[in-house]
């Protein structure tokens, strides 16, 4: 009874109101820690610029609408709006036509670090006026929050989705870790460990299935005709379930987590036992 | 010398950085402290409610932009959003007409307090969706940050722009508070009392006029042709220059900043003696 408890909470667990990178400038915040996000984002940066301009040169709207989903917090969020004005400017200037006015989207769950973003904005705009000649085009920066894994903005109002490090993300623990009595099939993992039954593989498969079936159709009411998205997020090379790239950081994790809940549960008894003698 | 570099300072004061109402939720939080500003949205609501209404009859449009200037944190945020989806909601009934996508844009200085209204988002959406039975309606919320003299949103993309205690607030200290030598002409106040001369009146007119064109300027821009204005702030009954109405509070605060600051400085002077003795 108590598992099948334990099944049904992790099931329902409102990931939009708990899950979230860690806010603020301290030395343990996402701000502080996101150089290896920042270098995988700029490893396929010429393949992000390449797009936009492309839809740009194709459309060539006088009002841009741009998002960014999953822009947490810190120097990475306003960074690529740099990158993107700058690659939008220099495309309208080969084809002589003014810059559209920006309209970027920046969105992340309603529990992310947003203050943070806002109170560097007025840094950004003078430090993005600084390196030019020509003025400020018109940017309009705005915070989106909401989950990707459903409808967040306006109908037809983006021209570009950029998605970097976030996709892989689930909306929720797939039911399906769990059997028909709610015992956990991954017992002692969490993640797609070498001892994992190939039932646990693919009930992540199935949920990401369902989670990113239902983010294409949100984002295809969002997005405008001719549109597009570049959508950066961590996979696996073959067939194989068991990922070895990234095996090793959930296997340390995963032991971290056993040995705290040890701890947690010994604790627990000890107190049950003094409250008895 | 030094009056003059202080008077700079205070002129050139950063009030886009610096100025805000108290985040949070604690005990001298603006959501704990704004029952007073709740109610006198509320002694004007059928006034604003009426305005949309007529704008959405008028234009019917599929897509609704609504902007709320100066939103701060706290109930009054999401209340205001409420109310103006219920209401056009009712407007579109009454013509047999889809109800429209709602666009909505909270707005407020770039260091307000965000997260907690964004925070408060998916319990506002269930609550909202739990009082009707046709399901939400299509209900984008977005924060803005930025300073309302000066450009913030895109170009025609208002139908409807609300303001409720927050115009009042000039965008910086009138210049005009020190005579040509730097030295405050307001000596010993810090608003319009009894005893300030005229010239202080004449000075916080002077940039209430210039704050309310750059005002009206920006929002010519963004709203759409035929959007209307509701804008709710601080005024005075007669032409006589001492505001006879709110000057009990101001009283009050200018007398404990002058304590505060001569206890400081009494302070210095000891500290300074000390360190000679």
């Amino acid at each position: 009874m108590i598992t099948s408890t334990r099944a049904k909470r992790n099931q329902n667990m409102d990931v939009e109101k708990v899950f979230r990178m860690t806010g603020g400038t301290g030395d343990n915040s996402y701000a502080k820690n996101s150089s290896y996000q920042k270098k995988v984002s700029d490893m396929v940066k010429h393949i992000t610029m390449d797009a936009l301009q492309q839809v740009y040169l194709a459309l060539a709207p006088k009002s841009l609408g741009i998002a960014d989903l999953g822009c947490s917090s810190g120097s990475n969020s306003l960074s690529i709006i740099k990158d993107i004005v700058e690659s939008v400017e220099a495309a309208s200037c080969k084809i002589m036509i003014p810059a559209p006015e920006f309209r970027v989207y920046l969105n992340d769950l309603p529990t992310n670090d947003f203050n943070s973003i806002f109170k560097s904005l007025p840094d950004f705009y003078r430090d993005l006026n600084k390196e030019r000649s020509g003025g400020l085009p018109l940017l309009f920066i705005a915070g989106y929050p909401g989950s990707f894994y459903g409808r967040l903005f306006p109908n037809d109002c983006l021209h570009f989705v950029h998605s970097s490090y976030s996709l892989h993300w689930l909306s929720k623990v797939p039911p399906s870790l769990y059997d028909k009595q709610g015992k956990p099939i991954n017992r002692g993992s969490v993640h797609i460990s070498a001892s994992s039954p190939p039932l646990v593989s693919q009930a992540y498969y199935a949920q990401f299935q369902e989670d990113f079936s239902l983010f294409l159709r949100s984002r295809s009411e969002e997005l405008t005709a001719g549109g597009r998205m570049v959508l950066i997020m961590l996979g696996r090379i073959g067939p194989d379930h068991v990922d070895r790239g990234n095996s090793f950081y959930w296997e340390l994790l995963s032991r971290s987590l056993t040995i705290l809940a040890t701890q947690i549960l010994l604790n627990f008894c000890r107190g049950r036992l003094k409250g008895k003698t």
